[in-house]
C-alpha cells in the first residue's frame, strides 16, 4: 500500500513521499526498509536518526529529519495501531455453523453467525446479527449477545447473562460464575447462598483469557461499555465497573466494589469488596484497596496511599532496620543526657 | 408464596400479618413491595424506615417498627439465604445423558446421572447418584465422584482424583493437574518429577472458576470436607486443607502447605509451603504467609504480622521517608549536643 | 524390581543388599518396608534412624546407617525423581486419533499422533510425530507443534504459535490469546491494537493448568527452552523469557518484560513491563518487579529491594507505629533540651 493511501485511509496528512510502497508497519527500533513506525514517546526520538523506516507516524513535521517521510497525526499511537489494522488481515478460523455445533431449537439468531465446531447453545439464547462464536463454547439458557460479538473458544457464559454488541471475549473466560457466598451455621459449616442476579457485559468490553466474572447474589455484576480486562482477572459477585476503564492482568475485585470510569488498575491489584473508586483513578501494580478512592487520585501500595507518598516510602523503605537501630541509639544517648540534666553536680562527684 | 408459609418452611416464627404474599427476596435497601428482606448488620438499620420490603428477617422483634411484619430468626443472614433458596429454581439446561457424550464402557454410574454434550467420561470411572456433568468436560480414567456433585462446563478432573458428594465445581476447573516439581541437573536443566498421587475432594467442597488443584508428588492433595473456594485459586501438590474452611480470590498456596478447619483466607493471600496454618486462622486479603501461625490468629501484611499491629503500620506508613529524614536531623542536633559536651568550655571560646 | 536393578538402571551404585525387592518409592517419613527413599536435605538425617524404608538414596555412603542398604548418587533428589520414574507408568488415556476429532484436511502430521475426543485441529496446522492432544482441544490455524509434546485436554493455541518439542502444556492453558493493547482516543475510549505477532514456545517446556500465555502486537512472545511455569501465571504480549527459568504460580509478567536464563520468580510475583531481569536472579514470593535487576541478584518485597536487606525490614517492620511514636517523643525531649541551651541562665531564673 503506498504511503499516500495509508495517509488517506486514516484521515492524515503526508510529508515527503507519498507515493512510497509500504508492507507493514513495526517499532522504531525493528523497522525494515519498507516499514511505517511512529514516534509518540519523545524519548525515542533518538531512533529517528537510526531506524530504516520508510516513513515515521509523529505529531509535528519538525521532528522529522531532512528527506524522512511521514504522517502527521494528533496521537501518533493511535494511528499506529489504526495502520496496524490495515495491514492485519486475520484469517477466521470458523465461517459457518459448524454441523457438529448443537443449537437449541429456541434459540433467536441474527444473520451472518458463526459457530464453531462443539460449541453448545442452549435454549432461550438470542444471538445478533454477525456474532462469532468459537468452538467448546457452552452457552448457558437465556443468554443475550450483541452484534458483531466475537467469542473465542471454550468459553462459558452461564444463564441470563447480558453480552452487548462489540464485546471479544478472549479464550477460556467464565462469565456469570456462581458468587462466591455463604452464611455461616451454627455448627460451623457454611449454607450456600443462591446467586441468582446475572452479569451485564455491556458493548465495545473485551475480556482476556482465562478471566472469571461471577453472576450477583441479587441483581446484576455489571462491566461498563468500553472497559477492557485483561487475562486471569476476577470480578466479585455484585461489582460494577464503569466505562472505558481498564483492569490489568490478574486484578481481583471483591464482591460489590464499585469502580468508576476511566479507571485503571494495574496488574495484580486487589479491591476489598463494598467500597468506590471514583473515576480516573489509577493505582499502580499490586496496590490493595481497603477503602473508598476519590475520583483522580493515583496510589500505590498495599494498603494502597496517595502514589507521591508511596514513591517517597519506596526510596527510603529498605533502609528501615538501620533507621529503627538509629532511634534505639538516640534514645539511649538522649536518656544519658537528660540523666545528667537531672542528676545534682554533687551527686556524680560522689559516684 | 404467603410470609407465614415461608417462615414455617424455614421453621422460624412470623411477627405481623403471615398472609402478605411475597414474590421474592432482596437487599433492604433495594427490596420492592412484595420482597422480603433482613436485617443481619446493626449499621443497615436506619433501612427499615425506608424500605419498601413487605417483611424484615431480623433477629429481635423490637427491631421491627410499629406495624411492620417480619421473621425472627436467630441467624437473619443465614435465613435469608434460605429464603433465598425457596424462590430460585433454576432451570436445568441438561437433563439426561446426552447422546454426544463420551462414556467409556467401564464406567460404573448411579441413577439419574446427567451429562451434558461432548463431556468425556474415561474408563474405570465412577459415578455417584444424581450427580450431574454439564458440557466439554474431560473426566479423566478412575475418577470417583459421589452422589449429587455437580460439575459445570470445561472442568478436566484428572487421573485418579476422589471427589466426593454434595461437591460443586464451578466452570474451567482443573484438578489434579501435575504439581510444580523438578530437580535440577547438573546443566542447569530441569528433570520433571512424575507427579504419582492424586487429588482427595471431600463432601461439600464449592471450587470457584478457573481455578488450579494439583495433585500431589507421592501421596494426596486434600480440600476437606465443606471447604469453599473461590475462582482462580491454586492449590500447590500436596497441600492439605481441612474443613469449613474459606480461600477466597486468586489465593496460592505453595506446596505441601497445611491449612487447618475454619480459617479464612482473604484475596490474593499466599501461603509458602512446608508450612502449617492452624485451626480458625483469617488472613486478611493480599497477606504473604512465609511461616506457620498458631491457631486462632489473625494476620495481616507481607509478610504477615498480627493483624492489630499491622493496622497501626498501615496508620503511619505513608510517614516512613518523612520521619526517617526527622532521624538524620535528630542525630545531627544530638551530636551537636554530645559534641559541645564534651569540648572544655576553654576550647569553644577559643575557637 | 530389585534394589541393584534400580541402581543399574539409574547408573549408581549399590551399598548393601542388591537382592531387595523395591515396589515403589516414597519420601523418608512415609516409606513402607519395600519403598526407596532419599536424603538429600541434611536437616532431614534424623529420621534415617526411624525410617521404614528397605534403602536410601543419599550423596555418601558413610550417611547410611550400620546394614542399611542404599544406592549413591552426587545428586539424591534427582536420583530419586529418576526412581520415581521407574515406577510411574501412568495408562494413557487416549490411544489414536478419536472419531470425534475434527481434523483440517491441510494438516500436516507425524507418525503416531493421538488426538483426544472432540478435539478441532484446524487448516495449515503441522504435528510432529508422537504428539499427544488430548482431548476438547482447540488449534486454531497454522499452529506448529513439534515432537513428542503433550497437550493435555482444554488447551486453546492461537494462530500461528509455534510449540517446541518435548513440551507438556498442562489442562485449560491458553497460548496466543490477544495483548493487552488498546490505544487512547480523543473521547476517553480505547482503540484495540491489532495483535499481529505470534507465541514461541521452545523445545522442553512446561506450562500449568490454566495459564495465559498472549501473542505479541508485532514481532513474538518467547518462552525460552526447558523453562518451567506453574499455574495461573500470566505473560504479557512481546515478554521474552530465557532458558531453564521457574516461574511459580499466579507470577504476572506485564508486556515486553525480559526474563534472563536460569531466573526463580517465586508465587505471585509480578514483573512490570519493558524491563530486563538478569540471569538467575531469584525473586521471593510477591515480589513486585518495578525496575531491571542484574544478574545473580537474590530480591524480595514489593518493591523488590536485595533479599536481605529485606529480611532485616521483616524483622522489624511491626515496630513502626512504636518506632515512629519514640521519634516524636525523642523530638519533644531534644527540642526542650535544646531550648534550654539557648535561653540565658538569667532567663531561666526569671522564669
Amino acid at each position: 500500500m503506498k504511503l499516500g493511501e495509508i495517509a488517506s485511509r486514516l484521515g492524515h496528512e503526508v510529508i515527503g513521499k507519498e507515493d512510497i510502497e509500504i508492507t507493514g508497519v513495526a517499532t522504531i527500533e525493528s523497522a525494515g526498509e519498507a516499514q511505517l513506525t511512529f514516534l509518540s514517546n519523545i524519548k525515542y526520538k533518538k531512533y529517528l536518526a537510526v531506524t530504516k523506516a520508510a516513513a515515521v507516524i509523529t505529531d509535528k513535521a519538525k521532528n522529522l529529519l531532512e528527506g524522512q517521510s511521514g504522517i502527521i497525526s494528533d496521537n501518533p499511537y493511535l494511528t499506529f495501531a489504526r495502520a496496524l489494522t490495515l495491514f492485519h488481515k486475520p484469517e477466521e478460523p470458523f465461517k459457518e455453523i459448524h454441523s457438529t455445533a448443537v443449537v437449541d431449537p429456541s434459540v433467536e439468531m441474527g444473520s451472518g453467525v458463526v459457530i464453531g465446531p462443539y460449541s453448545v447453545i442452549a435454549g432461550g439464547v438470542k444471538i445478533g446479527s454477525g456474532v462469532t462464536i468459537h468452538s467448546h463454547c457452552q452457552i448457558y439458557p437465556d443468554v443475550e449477545i450483541g452484534d458483531g460479538s466475537l467469542i473465542y473458544s471454550h468459553c462459558a457464559i452461564r444463564e441470563g447473562s447480558r453480552i452487548g454488541a462489540g464485546v471479544i471475549l478472549q479464550n477460556n473466560v467464565t462469565i456469570g460464575g456462581d458468587g462466591f457466598g455463604y452464611a455461616r451455621k451454627s455448627d460451623g459449616s457454611w449454607y450456600k447462598i443462591p446467586q441468582t442476579g446475572v452479569v451485564i457485559i455491556e458493548d465495545e468490553v473485551e475480556i482476556g483469557a482465562g478471566s472469571t466474572i461471577d453472576r450477583a447474589t441479587i441483581g446484576s455484576t455489571v462491566i461498563g461499555r468500553g472497559t477492557k480486562i485483561d487475562n486471569l482477572v476476577h470480578i466479585g459477585h455484585g461489582s460494577i465497573v464503569g466505562q472505558n476503564t481498564l483492569l490489568c492482568a490478574q486484578v481481583g475485585l471483591a464482591g460489590s466494589t464499585q469502580v468508576g470510569n476511566e479507571v485503571i488498575l494495574g496488574g495484580q491489584v486487589g479491591a476489598a469488596g463494598h467500597l468506590k473508586i471514583g473515576d480516573r483513578v489509577m493505582a499502580t501494580a499490586q496496590s490493595g484497596i481497603p477503602a473508598s478512592v476519590e475520583a483522580g487520585k493515583i496510589i500505590s501500595g498495599s494498603p494502597a496511599i496517595d502514589h507521591r507518598a508511596w514513591l517517597k516510602y519506596c526510596a527510603v523503605y529498605a533502609q528501615t532496620a538501620e533507621v529503627f537501630k538509629e532511634v534505639r541509639v538516640l534514645r539511649e544517648q538522649l536518656n544519658e543526657l537528660l540523666n545528667e540534666k537531672h542528676q545534682p553536680r554533687n551527686d556524680r562527684q560522689i559516684s
